[in-house]
Formats: C-alpha cells, structure tokens, sequence
C-alpha cells in the first residue's frame, strides 16, 4: 500500500519553496587565477586605480606646464626617453621636454603630451607649434578609469575572463567566491547499466547519468555519480542512510517517481527521515517530481524518461545551484516570442513547457519547437485549457541566459 | 625605419582570409564521458534501435494478441510478473496475460497493455474489459524513436549533456573528435608584470593573460601561456623563433602592434619568417591587427587595450579556433536589434564595434550600450559616416551564441 504524500504547486510556487530552503553557501577565498565561472561572495573593489599613473595615450613629447610663449613656436632640449614601463625620476623642468611612448608614465612636471607627427626634432632638441601643444593633453590621469575602492565586481555574479583581467590590473590578488557545491547524483531502476556492453534483452543503459553529469557541472556544481539504485527498497534506503552523513548539499535522482509498484523513491526517502515539500508540478513535465530535504541536503527526486530531467534541470535544480552559490537572479529568463508555426497539444489541465529553439530575425524574437533529436535552448510555456497556438501569435519562453 | 606591410580589409574580408587559412583538423577518438564539449568530426549513427526492445509504457497487463473475445469481458490466468530490466522467456499463449511495469520488456505474443485502473485482478486472474483492451497498444516499439543506423549527431556539433545521454543509449561507446587545438599566447610590453605585487611607477598587470586565458578557454583551445615578452627585438625574435618549432596550431599576442618606435611585433613575426596576410582591419578596434601564418600555425596580433582584446578573440580568433574543430557556422551571428537608446559617436570612416547588451521584450530583440565594467554579450556595428543613432533605430548586432 502506497502511502500518499500528494503536495502539488505550481512552477512559480516550486521556485520560491526551493529558493525557501536554500542556505546561501559560505565563500572561500581562492586567487583570481583559479576565479573563472566561480561565483563572488562579496563585492571586490580596486585596491589600485586605473591606471596606476598619469599615463600617455600617444607617442610624442611630453612638455612641462607653464612654459614657452603661447603663440608661435616653442624649442625645448629633449632630457630624456620614457617607454612604456619606465618612469623618470626626475621632475620636468621648464625648457626641457621627454620623449615619451604610448604607455609611458609622465613624469612630475609633465603637463601635456605632443604627438610626434606635430614637432620637428634636431639635434637633441624639438620646436613645438604652441597652439598645438594647447590641444589636448593626451595623458589618461591616475585613476581616471576606475578609484582606488571603486567596485570592480558586485557580488553574486558569475566571474568572466573580463573581470579577472579588471581585478588584476586594480591589484587585487584573491577573491571570495562561493564553494562549488559537491551534488550527488543517482539513477533509479533495475533495468539500468553503466554501459551498452553486455545489454541483456529488457535492460538499458542509465543515459540520465550522462546528461545529469553534464548539466549539474554547468550549474557550477561537482557532481559526483552515486551509481545506479535497483528498483529494492533495501538498496534505495541504504542509499539515503548513506549519504546523510557524506556532506553533499544536494542529491539528485532520476526514475522511481511514477504511481507504480517499484516507484520507490519517494516512500523511502520519507522512511530514511526525508521531509518532502512537494511532489508534484502543475506542469508538464514535472507531474511526478519530488523536492524535499534530507537533514541539511536537499533532495530533487526527477522523473526517468531524459527529456523530462534535461527539462527540470535546466529550469529548477540548476538555477536552486546557482542560487546556492548566490546569483541574484538564478531563474530562467521568461521573456515572449513569436510562434514560427502554428502548435497543436492535447489540451491539458496544466502548463506545458514545450523544447523550443529562439531565433532573432529582424528585431523580433521568435521561437519554434526543436526538431527530431534536436537540443532546446528555450522552453515554450504553453498554458493549460488550449490546444491551439497559432503561427505568429506570442508565447513565453524560459531562457537560461548563459 | 619601420616598414609597412599594411594590408587593410573589411571584417568580413578578414573572417574569409582566416577561413582560407584554416585546416580542419584531424579528429581523434575519445570515450563518450570525456566527449563534452568537444566538436565532432563525423556523423554518429545509432548502433541500437531506441527503444531497444517493445516497451511497456504503462503498469499494467500484457494481453497476447488475438485472444478473447471483442465485447463483454474476457477473463485472463497471471502467468508472469515482468518489472524493468527483466524479459519474460516464455511466449505469451492465449488466454493468459504478465504483469507488466512501466518500461518492462513485452513478451513475445504480447499484443498491448491494458493499464491497471481498467482491471480487476483475483485469486491469480484478471478480468478485463474486452472494449478497453482495444484502445491504445501502450507499447513503444523497438526501434520508434530511433531506428538502428539512424543520424543522432551531425559532424560539427559542440556535444552537449543530451547528447551524450543519446549516444550511450544508442550503444555508441566512443566518439570522433577534433582534438583541442593547442594555443600559445604571449603579452607584449615593456611595461608588463604578471602579477601588482612589487609593481613599480610606470609597470602594469599583464592583464590580458587572464582575457587570453579565459576566453581561449571558452572556444575549445589548450592555451599554454608563453609570458610577458619585453619590446626587444631580440625577446621577440627568439619567441617567434621557438614557437614555430613548438607545434600550436594557433599563435595569439597582445599589445606591440601601433605604428610607435617599441611597436616591434609585425617587423619581428615577418624577420622570424612569418607571413603577414593582414595587418589591419576596416573596423574599431582591429585597426592594428596582424593576421598571419608562421610555417603551419596561425599568427594573431592583437592590440594592447583588453578591450579591443575581448571584442577581437569573440569576433575572430574565438571563431577561427570553433572553424578549426570542424564548427560548421563558427561566426557570430549578426542579427538585428532595435537601440535601447540613443547613441552618439564621432564620425569614422570605419565599421565600428560598440559593446552591448541584448535584451528581449515583448517579443522585440533590443540592445543596449554596455554600462561602466558591464561585460557584452554581444556586438553593436554603428556603419561608418553616421554620428547619430536614434533610440528605437535597428542596428545590427554580432552575437556568440553559445
């Protein structure tokens, strides 16, 4: 006798019962080197400004302030040559001029650069046009792109090979960022084997376990594979007692979730001390989906066939790791698209969420169903009640913007 | 006396000559669970049939095929009980009916399942309605969703999670794949430190190693820092001179590519043997940019400004890097978006590329400018000769999707 844990909710209401549970992890600090799609914990401010020196922004010379006639023509000695990474000691006297290169640092004194192409140079000193030399002053001052303290990078966010560049150049070494979560995951069913090799008649390869691997890794998580759990009760609770103690703080299941007789996960979840908060979506997929706690784990009991686990990993359990690793906004995108054809359901008393390919064409957003064996990069949500959608007409989609 | 080698070109003239230069490389066989995101070199077919055998899409009772008779109902002996994994050895006889599970193997002789809720089962005999046993088969047969020898991924796929999940389900154990091509890059300066530790007056963080590294990363490459090499011909010299011999596929460099006196890297890449094919493009940023092949590898020069970096490795290496893998449209995308807002610039007589941000709403595709150390996700082209762009004007936009 199967006991009934019904706890249905809608998709919105599974997001915020899942957001509910998450605990924020605790961010540790590793160097920026090691930073890339990590998640900050913190908001990371310039210990350097930007640049870190009046710099030239041209090759030229580099004039003292107050000095020369402001009409006509100026001479000046040239005292010394500043390339880029290379800083005079001395302080630019009136009378006297640098070269200097792109990327120099002007020294004390230096007010304003000259380009080359403006001056006329011979023996060891240079004739400058004064109003020329009033243009601009071709020098990015100390700070000017970023102050030292300025916020480089808000927390939250998921770190790009651009920021690791800007936080390098502002000084800063380390940065805080969130733990990847260690995710266990396993496959349900007696039918189920690592390998195609040696397939009895009846059997299948457990193919949610690559897809599980894949998905959960692109979330920011470690996912580590549990194996594959027969349709035995014994097996399945040996399984949860076990990893109640392992530390992982999310496990993850596919199969077992049906009404039949050896769809067990859910009983024996709640035998090995599970806390079930819902377990099932006014959704399609989603009707048999189970989401609980197991002490301090969460727990996402998915269906088996693996369109419906790509579907709920990518608009559920992903997003609750990116929420765990503290992105702001961990949830899909929903956003509207115009059907490039028309859709026809059978109508259902439940939303819908339909693989969908977005394609951008003259600044419309469209969307249409993918194809044979073709992957989603979107999902169409189709409301309950109807079993036409006609061509052109406006839908949502889910968008996991990446 | 520096000497010209200037060959100017369109970006779409530079996306052809890079495409020119390209040889696909030779694949190589990998483990499907080590084939994530690797490019496939050929087509991959199915080598079973999905489903692998006639399954039970229901629990229920597997009744033979022409038994019983059409109306009233017919009465039926349990002979077998068949959950997943398992097959039943025995063919199915007249008169006698399995249970069956959801995704257990169907006899031989069976005919269709009839789903629990329509039986009545006693003392070891079910009695069903004969009416019922005629509607739906609730069987998948072998071979439904994909016949044996049936295309499951084209050559010059990325292989995603799903579709490792369908290649172990189809029986493929390994897979052929480009080989990641490996990258060397180096950041050129005198001016550059690795790290702000000890920085002097005047020195700067090698940031763009950490760009380079990331987004080299990011389209499939090895990269293999090379280092920080200092404007000297002779560093520069010996570097080009070493690489040749190092066998990477693909050469990047950073900084040393205006037309000042330290500038050196064109003049070297062509004493060292290279040959230059473009050095600069008709587009902002790229207007110093050195394209290149030196013996068997690809040489690109790419400016200092991280930047014009980011923009260059997303619009050009990046895709020739996805191009070498076998990548069959390795290109952005270019789309069109109508402006946020408006946006000024000064007059150019070149194509530029603006940082930006997409967004859709209400099924319009928009972009926006990026904001202060706001990353892009795409490119705005303003075409060359305008100053103005009004709000709500569509522009085109080059978009990685990814």
């Amino acid at each position: 006798m199967k006991i009934s844990y019904k706890k249905r909710c809608s998709l919105q209401e599974a997001q915020q019962l899942i957001s509910g549970n998450i605990k924020q992890l605790q961010g540790e600090v590793v160097d920026i080197k090691d930073g890339l799609q990590r998640v900050t914990s913190l908001t990371v401010t310039a210990l350097l400004p930007q640049p870190s020196f009046d710099e030239s922004t041209r090759d030229g010379y580099v004039v003292p302030s107050s000095s020369g006639s402001d009409s006509g023509f100026n001479c000046y000695k040239i005292v010394d040559e500043i390339p880029a990474g290379k800083a005079s000691v001395n302080r630019l006297e009136p009378g006297t001029v640098c070269r200097i290169m792109t990327g120099g640092c002007v020294p004390k004194g230096g007010a304003r650069i000259v380009p080359y192409e403006n001056c006329v140079e011979r023996n060891g000193k240079v004739t400058i046009d004064a109003h020329l030399s009033q243009a601009g002053t071709f020098i990015r001052k100390t700070g000017s792109e970023i102050e030292r303290g300025e916020r480089l990078v808000a927390g939250g966010m998921v770190l790009q090979p651009m920021h690791l560049a800007q936080l390098s150049s502002s000084g800063v070494h380390s940065v805080v960022v969130a733990p990847k979560p260690p995710v266990g995951y396993f496959c349900s069913g007696s039918e189920l084997k690592s390998s195609s090799r040696g397939l009895e008649r009846g059997e299948k390869v457990s193919s949610n376990a690559f897809l599980l691997h894949g998905l959960l890794t692109s979330f920011g998580s470690w996912p580590e594979n549990l194996g594959i759990v027969a349709d035995s009760k014994d097996d399945l609770y040996g399984l949860f007692s076990a990893v109640k103690e392992e530390g992982f703080d999310v496990i993850v299941s596919t199969g077992g979730m049906g009404p039949g007789k050896y769809d067990l996960v859910t009983d024996i979840f709640v035998e090995a001390g599970g806390k079930v908060i819902f377990t099932a979506l006014d959704m399609r997929p989603g009707k048999s989906m189970l989401f609980g706690t197991l002490g301090s784990t969460l727990f996402f009991g998915l269906p088996g066939p693996p369109p419906a686990v790509q579907t709920l990993l990518n608009v559920l359990v992903g997003p609750a790791l990116l929420a765990m690793q503290g992105v702001k906004a961990p949830w899909p995108q929903k956003v509207q698209a115009y059907l490039e054809h028309p859709v026809k359901v059978k109508r259902s008393d439940v939303l819908r969420l339909k693989d969908g390919v977005m394609t951008l064409e003259g600044g419309r957003c469209q969307v249409r169903s993918t194809g044979k064996l073709e992957l989603p990069d979107c999902y169409i949500q189709l409301p309950p009640g109807r079993e036409h959608f006609s061509k052109r007409g406006l839908v949502d989609i889910l968008w996991n913007r990446k």
